[in-house]
This record gives C-alpha cells, structure tokens and sequence, in this order.
C-alpha cells in the first residue's frame, strides 16, 4: 500500500520500471517533477511520446532512425565497403565521436549470450548477413564489446562472414590510452603483448 | 554536438535534467523508452503530466493533496491538537507506514539551511506558526532530520513556538533498532546514552 495520493504513487511506479531506479530513487525523481514548472513537465512527457512514436531502425543498419534508411546509410561521402558491427546504437555515437571512421555499420541490438537465452535470432544477425549477400562489402569489422559475450558474437559472425568471402577483423585489445600498465588486469596486459606492433 | 537523433538526443536531455542522472545513465534510460511498448510510453507520459497538474499542496499542512485540504487534515478521527512536523512529504509516508501515530503533520518543503542560502521565509514556517495561532494544539513534535539543518530547524522552530505556550518536543536520537554498538558513530552513542530511560 502506498502513502502518497494517487497522481504521486503511479508516477512513482512509473519512474520504478526504468532500469536501475530502485524506490527511494522513484520517489526523488517524482518530487522533483511536482517542482518543475509546468511547461518542464509537458517537454518531459512530450519527448517521452515523441521518441517512441518517431524513432523507427534503419532497414539497412539497423541504428535507431527518423527515416527508413538512416543519415549514415543514406550518406553518399560514407564508405559502403566497409562495414563496422556494434551491439547498440550508443556504440555508433560512441565511434562517431572519434572522427575517424569514414564506413559504415550494422547494429545487432545485443549479444549472443545462452545463459540470458538470446541466440543468433533474437539479435539483427540475419539483417548483416543478407546486407552482405546484397551488397559489395570487402571488410567487415567487429566492435562488439570485449566482453565474454561480445567475444562469442563476434567469433560466431565472423566464421559465417567468411564463408562468404568477406574479410572479417576485430578492433583491437589493449592499455587504454593514458592507462596504467600496473593497474592492466592480466588478460587485457597479455593482449597487449599478443596485439604489439612494430614501430 | 549529439551524436544521435533528435527525438533521442531530445529524450537524454530531458532525463538528464533529472536529479542524479548522468549522461550515461540518461542514454540508458532513453533506449529503454524507445524499446517500451506504445502504451506503455503513453502511460509514462501521462503519469508525468498528471502528477504536475493534479497535484497540490494542503492548505492546512502544507502536505501534496489532490484537494485543498488534504485527506489527514479532513480526517476528523485524526488527533488536531498534535503536530508533527518534518521535512518533506516522504517524511509524512514514512510516519505513516508505522501505523502509531494518529495525530496531524506539518510539512516544511526544506530546511533552514545558511551555507545554502535558504532562511525561514524559504519553507513554510510562516504557515505553521499562523497554524499555531489558529488551532488548539497541546504539543508539537519536531521530526525534522537529525542533521546540522535539521537540529537548527528544530531549534529555531521550538524557541517561536514555546514563545506561544505551545509544548515542542523533538524525537529521540539513538541507536537503530537492529544495529550494533560497535558500527554506531560516537555522537549516535553519545545521544543514545543521554536519552536513556528507566526499564
């Protein structure tokens, strides 16, 4: 049973479904909107509707979209040989972020990973594969997280991939720049070494 | 510059604005909604709306109330001539949920706090003396929170309202139920064993 009058208790359930916003947290996040001003609330709500009913995926890549095919996809200046497989569509922000990647991507919307029950259906693995058949693709390049699970996303694509013919690659494991040789936990200090290149 | 499309990008910005949220944890919330069913967003939406504009504050007790007065200022079984004073209206929901006490509240939306520029005419003190003038009330109990602002608050408050004839009185420090001596800080043990009564 809840102490709050009805508008604040569902609005602090609301507020309790959102990953990782535990009770207490719901109840911070409720008062403060009964603070804001009227016009902040209606913004808030608006871009709540507005995002789930304007945001469609990319029928190539995949990536959340305002249009059928997306910005990236629809840029002529992109390489469309190259393509780079990310797990969700903070990963494209995050690699745009760098300025350095000029091709394009294909996001999965998760990972392989049996002990959660998501196989390779349940992720946009078929999509990258049918894209491959479609177009005139000569790298493809994995970006799944180095985690167990990006790993085994990644080996699974790749031997699929490259009985295509299609060069498959894996971004590099390594120091993160700036990082601390010392505080390297020992599997990511002994890819390093594995990984070393002339210089 | 957002790497992300502008109904996201709108999104990450409206949940950063909430307290406590970072950036990141603002995109994870957003990709949440984008993967929520229609009406379930629509709900969301709703509740936020709702909360902002159906509630308001009791005219009384100054508590969140869907009317003027709220439902435990209407509440003729509740005793009137205690008033408990506290903090914030999650203050009231906690006292409630122990089911002891019968008598009427007082929310002050803050506390007197200098460091923060907030003095008495920032909560609603005003209200609860005019309260004092008004009604027949024996006893006040101070429960703001046992911190520096909270102590102050309660030491301004009582001096204004003794001046009234009105009886204050502050809830008790000590150890939690349930704690150990040995974790407890030396002021909490310190209090603990000042208040301690005859068994």
């Amino acid at each position: 049973m809840s102490y709050y009058i009805a508008p604040v208790a569902r609005l602090i359930e609301q507020f309790e479904r959102l990953p990782g916003i535990g009770h207490k947290n719901a109840q911070r996040l409720a008062f403060h909107v009964l603070r804001m001003e009227e016009s902040e609330a209606e913004a808030f709500a608006a871009a709540i509707i507005d995002a789930r009913k304007n945001v469609t995926y990319c029928r190539i890549c995949q990536n959340i979209s305002q249009n059928e095919v997306c910005k990236l996809c629809a840029d002529s200046a992109r390489d469309k040989k190259t393509i780079c497989v990310v797990e969700q569509p903070k990963d494209v922000a995050a690699i745009e972020r760098t300025h350095r990647y000029r091709g394009s991507y294909h996001v999965l919307h998760g990972v392989i990973s049996p002990i959660d029950n998501i196989g390779p259906n349940d992720i946009r693995a078929r999509e990258l594969l049918m894209r491959l058949g479609e177009e005139d693709v000569s790298e493809v390049i994995m970006a799944t997280n180095p985690t167990v699970e990006g790993d085994a996303t990644a080996m699974y694509l790749s031997r699929l991939i490259k009985q295509l013919g299609v060069k498959v690659t894996r971004i590099a494991y390594g120091i993160p720049v700036g990082g601390d040789l010392e505080y390297a936990d020992d599997i990511t200090l002994m890819r390093a070494l594995e990984g070393r290149r002339e210089i």
